[in-house]
């Protein structure tokens, strides 16, 4: 029997969690938008369930409904990162970084300095930004999608060539003979495209991993393209099973097109849980955590359902007749899930709390439901693995962690303990030093 | 008798030391270059001695002799910083940060969210960078000065207006009412000038100092100005008194004619040392870290005397003759110094050893000639205090400050504790919250 190997990351936004109410509960600190405490205990939680990585989406600088609730992302990845690089041992450490509005050498020292910091444990997930209000930020408008990949193509490639500047066995720091790297063994990249230029080298000798591992997130087929030819493991979003096998068969198929092994770049999707002893547990934490969005999310099912909805009727489940009535939306892939529920009976308001209107599918109920889905999900082929969001970090890491985790190791699907002691090894990704594709 | 005044900052570069030789020390270890480890405890040894701040420079990208030498700063002057801030619990960090490769958005969040992870002990040594080998790693030559002085001057006051998008009491997270913060206290900036722009607002909240300290690092008219703007500290280097007190006098007038009081400039020197129990003993020690540079110094040190000096006599002190014939160089305002030295009849290899030719003065010798020099330039007014470069950061932290430190204290010169807990609290530098000046 061969090791178990679904990939699990854990996602880590703004330090409450991912549903918008997770700041008001009255067991989380109200504070932990600004505690970096918070933030490492939250990842040393999803060490303690030897999951493969942490990761840190960023905006860059998107604010949202500040008047209610949390901006989404951290304050700043690469320092939220360096902290907990500081505060754990094994778990990998995964941030986004726009390639749009960072400069490539930029990029490249500071995910290489954490790589160094966590002996060989960072991951860069590159992407190329969208959002008039981020550009905005910067002084600008938002280059055009063509000229955002094109952009994206030269800096990966260039922060993989400074990265790899240094000879891997170029730095000997030998006190007897007085050298202290091999300066032949150090040269410039002097690498210069269309949209970016860097001479280099860097001034960073490799880490344990050699270099970071590169991730993406987006769907596009420009996302798709970079993808398969840069990343090691793709952010993915679907909500169903055949959506899913669908993405992850483009992904393998672009990174054959880049002439690589399609099991070299992993797709994992999305996973939202609340977790509680029993579903109405579950579901009564999820009311308490969305309720003020209701009225807003049940005017979209009536969308999603096509049948009209009274807001003043949330204890009642549908009427035979709406139920008859019904009707996924072929516009929303979350609709036949929301249906189904539906004709479980629940009340319009439980029809909500199960989560049938959020950013991935949502588990809202005991551990073994997680794990059901999540054997499915990728017995099927649909995916190699999952970033799992809880509803509140403080206490939803480790429901997840102590939940289970337990049952997926007991059913072959998840590792005991990591393979080695960097992102690489977590993650079984090929050894890379420098640029790992022609330059084109 | 009013508090003691005296500003003490510790330079912390590649991890060994100001000395290229530092590394290759039997009870150093070189892989401090890559350990953060290292470089949390070397600053735990300057806060142990109640030092006001750590300074990190930033090239950015110089890579220099790497064949014989470490590069001179730290991998990522900011991840550094992070790891520093969570293993101290008081000592002000301070990083240089470019205004001229970097965005004003990405320096305003970063360095904002190491102000709100170090409560309030932040600070950012905002320069324009030079070198076209740095700009070369951008992928571009180095803008003129006007040019880079002039993004500078837009920058600055785009980052201290970012960090005060939010007003001082806008972030409330008030769990009960489900207030998280007040929108209508959160307002874009909305700031573009010639070379730089912004929207806004930055997500960040103030930290305990409010945002962080300016400091600024040259001596040029440009850098006079731009300091005398907005820079509440100036890095100075200064090899007399007499210049040190013109230094000093040139940036308090150019605060006063940007409409500050002068006190709001604090003007701190460059100093080095080599602290041993004795002469003997230091100039021993800087020998051992040194000597490889004493034929190309010596080299050096005849046009500093203009005299000719054997380089096989190191063991020689001057003839008679040759002091004589000795003139210091008007070209370099260290060969007084260097004179003086001769003068005291030690050999030319002692002469070297005394550091009469590096970036800074050199104290060797025992604590209490460092505490004298150090005397000696406060009350002559030609100082606010020093930052201190020391030979090796493994010993040389703590040598001066178990030696000269208490000193200090003992003449009344120096602070017995910090005064509160954030570094505008240790330099007594006023309250600031977004932009201090008229946009202009």
């Amino acid at each position: 029997m061969s090791q178990p190997n679904m990939v699990i990351g854990m996602h880590l936004g703004n330090g409450y969690g991912s549903q918008p109410g997770a700041w008001r509960m009255p067991w989380v600190d109200p504070r932990n938008y600004a505690s970096f405490d918070a933030k490492v205990r939250h990842a040393q939680a999803a060490e303690r369930g030897k999951l493969h990585f942490v990761f840190l989406p960023d905006g860059p600088g998107h604010v949202g409904d500040i008047e209610n609730e949390a901006p989404h992302f951290n304050l700043d990845v690469m320092l939220t990162l360096a902290a907990v690089a500081r505060g754990t041992g094994r778990i990998g450490l995964v941030a986004t970084g726009s390639t749009t509005f960072n400069e490539p050498y930029n990029l490249a020292r500071q995910f290489k300095a954490l790589d160094i910091m966590s002996h060989g444990r960072a991951g860069w997930n590159a992407v190329t930004s969208s959002g008039e209000d981020v550009a905005a930020n910067y002084g600008r408008r938002l280059p055009s999608s063509p000229e955002r990949y094109g952009r994206a193509h030269e800096a990966i490639q260039l922060v993989q060539a400074l990265w790899g500047s240094w000879g891997q066995d170029a730095w000997v720091h030998d006190q007897a003979s007085g050298q202290f790297a091999k300066g032949k063994r150090i040269a410039p990249v002097n690498l210069g495209g269309k949209f970016v230029a860097s001479r280099g080298p860097l001034y960073i000798p490799p880490s344990e991993q050699g270099q970071p591992v590169i991730f993406h997130a987006g769907g596009s087929p420009n996302a798709l393209e970079l993808a398969g030819r840069f990343a090691s493991v793709v952010i993915g979003v679907a909500f169903t099973i055949d959506d899913a096998r669908a993405q992850r068969a483009a992904f393998r198929d672009a990174a054959a097109r880049a002439g690589r092994h399609p099991d070299e770049i992993k797709f994992v999707a999305g996973l939202m849980t609340t977790i509680a002893g029993d579903r109405r547990s579950a579901l009564d934490r999820r009311i308490a955590l969305t309720e003020r969005t209701f009225p807003d999310r049940l005017a979209y099912l009536q969308q999603m359902l096509g049948v009209r909805l009274d807001p003043a009727r949330l204890d009642q489940p549908l009427s035979p007749d709406q139920l008859a009535a019904a009707r996924p939306s072929p516009r929303d892939p979350r609709s036949a899930h929301a249906l189904n529920i539906a004709r479980e009976g629940w009340s319009l308001r439980d029809i909500l709390a199960h989560g049938v209107i959020d950013y991935h599918p949502v588990i809202v109920g005991p551990a073994v439901e997680a794990a059901d889905h999540m054997q499915e999900w990728f017995e099927s082929g649909a995916v190699d693995g999952f970033w799992v969001s809880p509803d509140i970090y403080d206490d939803g890491i480790d429901a997840f962690v102590d939940g289970v985790i337990p049952i997926l190791q007991e059913r072959g699907l998840f590792h005991e303990d990591y393979a080695g002691s960097t992102l690489r090894d977590h993650l079984g990704v090929p050894a890379q030093y420098g640029v790992d594709h022609r330059l084109r």
